[in-house]
């Protein structure tokens, strides 16, 4: 397997765009990344896209020659990968794995999502599809409950607070706040996060990652062609998707993510690094204890500490280890089909020193965490400066 | 890159279960083609499964961790691929590139439909998703209307006739009717083909597939290690995924199917092999028309030949390549996101010797084309006898 490189990043803002469709989100990710590779459409010798329901969010199928089509894409393979939330994560992984085993050496990833054209009620419903709907879904339980019986069973069995879960959504507000693309630039503060309106006891809606239109693309080619089309590779230290069962009640614990845990070991093991290696991290906090557990889960503190972690400010943009810089799903907002490959933009971004007012010094090594449902689908990629 | 095998596989029988939800066809297929392979699930290293719509046909999504998990399967990379009704035919290419490549010794790949729990007009409605809504779609262009233009075009280019259309589907009805585990096991005349009853001129309902429940699954192994698992190992001599514009108003010319035809030159490459060698063909007769024009594009036939050519008996069960031993399409069933993989269990049924009434002496050598929509992806594999 040879190493593999991020040589071009493009991104839309995140947000709601009546007068944005699916197509047109994607075609500019997409463009914007081929002009930061400096590649052309013809180049492109494999299109990966990862979209989580764009059929029942919009009524378009058939989504990756769709877009491929509009890019100017033409004869390669161009392919839909779904993986729940983590499906442009799913596409990245695959097309990694493509590249490192000379199957193709330029290969475009992109993750959209248009949501915001449906209802708040329809869009719970569709996100439910992700669960298991022949059981959690047919008794009503959408995202926001299964994640609260998740919060609920953290605090019962290590303690943690209802200010611990509002110290991660304060500082990813602040991150987010400094993000020029991010959905909700708002500064909140801890008495608002905690008297926040309630959602599903006890997550209000400060627990929440928003409904968001978006779209996110990566370019991949061998690290040994990498200067033939930019000076500020990223390379791909790790990766690794790995799966568990949908239903939340199949799981043996559900305070910790099987899944997560499998392809956090396998992309340290497949970098040679350690949870003390990385700097930095988007973790994919689509709700408050999504990131506690991520954090416990990945190694970055012992289980049941991801709380006071939290709180300690160890993760803010001054902390030891500066978590969700881009402002994470809860401010940066959550296309669900475009996060996981906008997670990498955003580590590649600090990786290059283009991450503005968020910029951090120590930024050579950044960890990526995309999960689909409550933990059916965890990828984990750790990228690092070439 | 190493040569690679199909060493198990499993199919359900084709039809409407008003009693079987998706998952259950899923299941039924896996664990048939597990007992073929003699491979336990925990032995499965990647999970592929091709599905078209199950969120707009049965409301869930995430589909892949969904149904490994009911298999048995843990821990293992799950994915869903999506490329309208060629989603399992890419699926498995993408599974037959991770083993070559070595990433994977042991991938399973299903492909999955249930679409009879909807009405006729709801299940045209949602595979209109694998054309361009925003065109096609929008107007009311359904794929038999889509497909209607295709073949009235072709008849004023080529002098294609009503009757070369009916000769696809006596023959896939004939051999269908000797096919257990085919959706419509009924024989039908010419007389009765022409005088079909009219769905979008000039096709008949004797022209377009069936809307079908049913799974189907095969077992990829590296060669080298075939006979660990089978004495029956069938090997894939070539295999190719490509993509072509979504809406028919973007191709230059209708009457073939540009995508088909690079996704054939390739497979051909890679194998070695040219159209003369193939000895029988699994043909996406999603419309009898699409037969006709896949025979042309993949070479069997001079351009416009493909319906003198059905109408001399060339392709059926004794004539000199048979095309749709199975029944297609037409006669077999579609359950669109099963189709691809089902393709390849029938070619290996063949090599195997497995194919019953429809066995062919000359079995050593087939090709199956899987079509995406009206030509927006197309999936080429030709496989030989290990």
């Amino acid at each position: 397997m040879r190493p593999v490189a991020i040589v071009g990043i493009g991104k839309t803002a995140f947000g709601a765009f009546p007068d944005r469709d699916l197509r047109s989100l994607a075609v500019e990710a997409g463009q914007k990344c081929l002009a930061d590779a400096n590649v052309s459409p013809s180049q492109v010798e494999a299109f990966h896209l990862g979209n989580f329901a764009g059929p029942s969010f919009v009524g378009q199928n058939h989504l990756a020659p769709y877009v491929a089509g509009a890019l100017g894409i033409s004869g390669a393979p161009c392919t839909r990968f779904e993986a729940a939330c983590a499906s442009s994560g799913s596409a990245f992984a695959h097309a990694v794995a493509a590249v490192a085993a000379g199957i193709h050496d330029l290969v475009l990833v992109c993750g959209v999502e248009k949501m915001t054209s449906q209802s708040t009620a329809k869009v719970a419903e569709i996100l439910a599809g992700a669960g298991d709907m022949s059981g959690e879904g047919r008794v009503g339980a959408t995202f926001p409950a299964l994640f609260a019986m998740i919060a609920r069973r953290h605090m019962f069995q290590y303690g943690t607070t209802r200010e611990h879960l509002s110290a991660v959504a304060v500082k990813n507000h602040a991150n987010g706040a400094k993000n020029p693309q991010a959905h909700m630039r708002k500064v909140i503060t801890m008495e608002q996060a905690l008297a926040g309106k309630p959602i599903s006891e006890p997550l209000t809606v400060y627990d929440c990652s928003l409904i968001s239109d978006g779209a996110a693309a990566v370019m991949l080619a061998p690290l040994d062609r990498a200067l033939e089309f930019t000076s500020k590779a990223v390379r791909i230290l790790g990766v690794a998707q790995t799966s568990d069962h949908v239903a939340l009640d199949s799981k043996e614990d559900i305070t910790t993510f099987r899944a997560v845990r499998a392809a956090g070991e396998k992309a340290y093991k497949m970098s040679g690094l350690g949870p003390a290696d990385i700097q930095f991290a988007e973790l994919h906090d689509c709700f408050t204890i999504a990131e506690i557990i991520a954090s416990e889960d990945l190694g970055f503190v012992a289980k049941g500490q991801g709380g006071p972690y939290a709180l300690s400010g160890a993760t803010s943009l001054t902390g030891e280890r500066p978590i969700n810089t881009s402002g994470g799903l809860k401010s940066k907002g959550h296309p669900v089909g475009a996060t996981g490959v906008a997670q990498l933009c955003d580590i590649a971004m600090q990786i290059r020193g283009e991450a503005g007012d968020r910029q951090l010094a120590r930024n050579q090594i950044g960890l990526a965490q995309n999960l689909g449902g409550s933990g059916a689908t965890a990828v984990v990629t750790i990228l690092g400066a070439a």
